[in-house]
């Protein structure tokens, strides 16, 4: 590694191909971005780091500025003066945040519960099914009918909702394509691609400056959030045979391994 | 015992109390007299037998012979002449739902299982949800939602549903209130007045005529089996605990115990 940059397509094309298609919305990059490189208590970026990073990813200073005012304003970071530098690190509430989203966005594999427990709710008017459906997914439950919800390890006391504790005996198709639907097994598929163009650059990581190892680092990091956050937290066998998720995990978890978990220092 | 009749009103008012009220359906009353004294391989019962029987019950000669007609006509009995006497049995078809029903008629306790499974279904329209519940319900599952259905053991294999087995942590009121709708609540709160009659003559059994016996004895698995057989076959925790299904089980267990399970004989 070394600090200074030359030029190298491989790299280029890989920023491209993970910056490409939908916008990129840049608050939520730059969530990712302190997620990955401030997310320890104590950790900060300075505003010149912020902008060498984002700068490379092809973000404009503004558009950055106003990512910025608005997670401050938001309560997801907080910022410092030192001098004439501006400091930034996530506030509590942002830390706690990315702390859960870091537990399956780092995962090599998923967490699968000694057992599990469905709940059923009793059968209700749609506004009710809806608010109590949003409480359960608060608490980590994942829809499998309308009335009926699935949870890890033992049920918790809840008088009002009919519990089992169990284990898992089949998972029928409709479910399967129910829990990862066709939009999302596309945009799975899609990503696989943008994450082989990702590869590209590793195959010398010794020729990567440490800019580049960054920007990469975040864009992969980045990509895989976007689509794994949209997935329930189960195991794969919860979802179609043809999911390219876990091949996804596999190559993110290789990407993120031979690229370092730090921001590119300022020197001078 | 003895075959001489006496008056007894205790045995007149229990009568009354157990046939009052909704029409008794004499071929369905047939039924049980079969199940309950002719139901092993081979058992049969004469006309006399089945118009001694009939008529205390208060049955005029007419309808029995039109119950028994249908009887043999749906297949559930058979009829064989010996000299001038008609003979009646259970098919092998009419044997068997019998003792389908038998099993959980005369159970002093409900049978719970080691361990449970739930199965889920696919959302879908109302008529196939209807003919999937129906067949469902046909193996002996029991409805807990319109998707969600309750079975004993463990999941059998069924590819279209999802299936877990375990162990019930929790049954909440909605569900044994479902379970055990107002309706048969109050035919089950009705029928342990009605059995209370039942109790007064067996104060002294002994002065019972062998058809007062079996008269009595008819009408309460009659009476019992009807509210029985509505409700799902399930241990007592899943009923509301008001149910006063549990004492009437309890008091059919004690008058069928103190009453022989035979046809009074044809002397001459």
């Amino acid at each position: 590694m070394n600090m200074t940059p030359k030029p190298d397509p491989a790299i280029d094309t890989a920023i491209a191909a993970l910056t490409q298609g939908r916008d990129l919305r840049v608050w939520s990059l730059i969530v990712t971005l302190f997620g990955d490189m401030a997310r320890a208590p104590g950790a900060r970026l300075s505003g010149a780091q912020l902008s060498l990073i984002t700068g490379r990813i092809g973000i404009r200073p503004e558009a950055m500025r106003v990512a910025l005012h608005r997670l401050r304003k938001d309560g997801w970071i907080e910022s410092k003066r030192v001098g004439r530098a501006s400091h930034y690190a996530l506030t509590p509430f942002g830390r706690d945040q990315t702390q859960q989203a870091a537990k399956r966005i780092y995962a090599g594999t998923v967490d699968t519960p000694d057992s599990w427990h469905i709940v059923l709710a009793e059968p209700m008017a749609q506004a009710d099914r809806a608010a109590l459906e949003q409480q359960l997914v608060a608490k980590g439950y994942v829809t499998l009918t309308p009335t009926s919800y699935l949870g890890k390890g033992p049920a918790p006391a809840a008088p009002s909702l009919m519990a089992m504790n169990g284990q898992i005996d089949h998972v029928p198709d409709w479910l399967k394509h129910t829990l990862m639907p066709d939009r999302l097994m596309q945009d799975c598929a899609h990503l696989e691609k943008r994450l082989k163009a990702a590869l590209k650059p590793l195959a010398c990581p010794e020729e990567l400056t440490a800019l580049d190892a960054a920007a990469l680092r975040i864009l992969v990091v980045h990509a895989w959030r976007r689509v794994l956050l949209r997935q329930a937290d189960l195991p794969d066998a919860f979802f179609p045979v043809a999911s390219r998720g876990p091949a996804c995990r596999q190559m993110v978890q290789h990407i993120l391994g031979a690229l370092p978990q730090q921001a590119p220092e300022i020197s001078g």
